[in-house]
């Protein structure tokens, strides 16, 4: 079999469900790469039709039966609950030989229901592209959203090399040059750092009971650090919820890590601190 | 007196005094806006010629006695101590009626120190312009720099009416749109929080040890948060200690706010959990 056969066909029907700022972007990357069978399922025929008049999706339609038995290749866009909620709802059309993705940020437990339900002629892949907007809606979706990012693929061990290839294309088209595969519990336990953590962090400043004017002392570093604290907590209560183990662990290791800090600087123990420094510093250079 | 009299003349000396990416990005701001006396002190002749050459200052020398006795103003762009050194040991040379300011990070025990041996003919009115670079050296300086940021000034008892206001014309000149004044004491406890934290959340992030490939795994949300890790260890160091007693306070209360959360997390306490979203959220909506 020729390695070009595992990536996704020009023409093949794909379905993006849930038009958001991640579907859209999705939608419309691909839009751009030239894939004409790119179709949006929403619930909210508005949104569909903004999405087609943005360029991000071919057409779309709010029943999914009008789709879902064509498509080729499934993203679901939605919360992890209604992605598992969808997939169970519509076991039943969906196209001898689908492969199925989703973009949530948690897997092991996701993985895990959908696994137990699955139809055998066909295959769910998970996937976490790791870009993403604190904006939400398709009205803020832009298909460079994904250029250079990072994208994490969790295969079970159900998965045939197709359909992990197929999902690693998909990746590859929205433009993200950097794709790996995890276990679905590694990717719990990986995500609950690099990516619960800086919006824990977030969350944690701006609940500090800021200064007065904190608007008129800030520079851009408490910026930066607080932009994800706009959050869709719909969205993070259920990641959070999920994940609660491995966030709780990480949690402990950040207060820990601070109380070096703190005690470093109490104790006036400067050449802890320009170790820590010189450390995290390489380390940073490291990453970026 | 007319108002215009506390604004700086376009032909007045200015002295920068040590050329790294905050003195140099005041130095191009000045010039931009068409200063033609704008001199730059630095320890190292080719730093001189770098900042001379990029449209930094219209001249410079490593001899401060060649520059400080003409300036009418001199902004101090050193690390704190060494701007307390600088001041001891040029005091004589000042040009009589000169307004010194710097850029330093901390105030209180700073100026403490300066008040204590500033001759009366002169006046030190401390000021933090709130934006900065994790690059340094004279060749990451630009002259935009400071477009938008926030400027606090921090007067002392002492301080006229004529050398405040002088401090804050210097500020608007560069492109500071918010310009606040507080007294030396609030603003280290207010930097303590918006400036300090960031970097702190920043280095005990990095110094968690970081899963493997953590390249790999990240968003944006984890580079955004972690963007000044890469840190000048030997000005931090200095701004951590100076400010001590503050920093740790505030890191004591982010260790408390990040408690309330995962306690939040262990219990599936999701209607609290909601709540502290929904309240960071509205409040960084507020403030940028």
């Amino acid at each position: 079999m020729r390695e070009c056969d595992f990536s996704i066909g020009r023409f093949e029907d794909i379905a993006i469900v849930g038009l958001g700022v991640i579907g859209g972007s999705i939608g419309g990357a691909l839009m751009q790469k030239g894939f004409e069978n790119v179709w949006g399922i929403d619930i909210d025929q508005g949104i569909i039709d903004t999405g087609v008049k943005r360029g991000l999706v071919s057409g779309g339609s709010t029943e999914a039966g009008e789709i879902i038995p064509k498509a080729d290749l499934v993203i679901i866009c939605l919360y992890p609950h209604d992605t598992v909620e969808f997939i169970k709802s519509h076991m039943d059309i969906f196209k001898k030989g689908a492969v199925i993705t989703d973009v949530s940020g948690i897997k092991e437990g996701l993985i895990d229901q959908i696994e137990s339900i699955m139809r055998s002629d066909l295959e769910f892949v998970g996937g976490h592209p790791m870009a993403g907007s604190e904006s939400q809606g398709v009205n803020h979706a832009y298909s460079s959203m994904f250029e250079g990012a990072n994208y994490i693929i969790t295969p079970c061990k159900s998965n045939t090399k197709r359909a992990i290839m197929k999902v690693e294309a998909l990746a590859g088209q929205i433009g993200c040059t950097n794709i790996t595969r995890l276990s679905p519990g590694e990717h719990d336990r990986a995500i609950a750092f690099t990516s619960h953590m800086p919006h824990i962090v977030a969350l944690a400043l701006m609940s500090m009971g800021s200064p007065e004017c904190l608007k008129d002392f800030m520079g851009t570093s408490f910026k930066d650090a607080t932009r994800v604290a706009q959050i869709n907590s719909r969205l993070w209560g259920e990641l959070f919820m999920e994940n609660k183990e491995n966030v709780a662990h990480q949690i402990q290791k950040m207060q820990e890590s601070m109380e070096v800090i703190k005690q470093a600087i109490i104790n006036s123990d400067e050449s802890e601190l320009e170790k820590i420094m010189d450390t995290a510093s390489a380390r940073r250079g490291e990453i970026c």
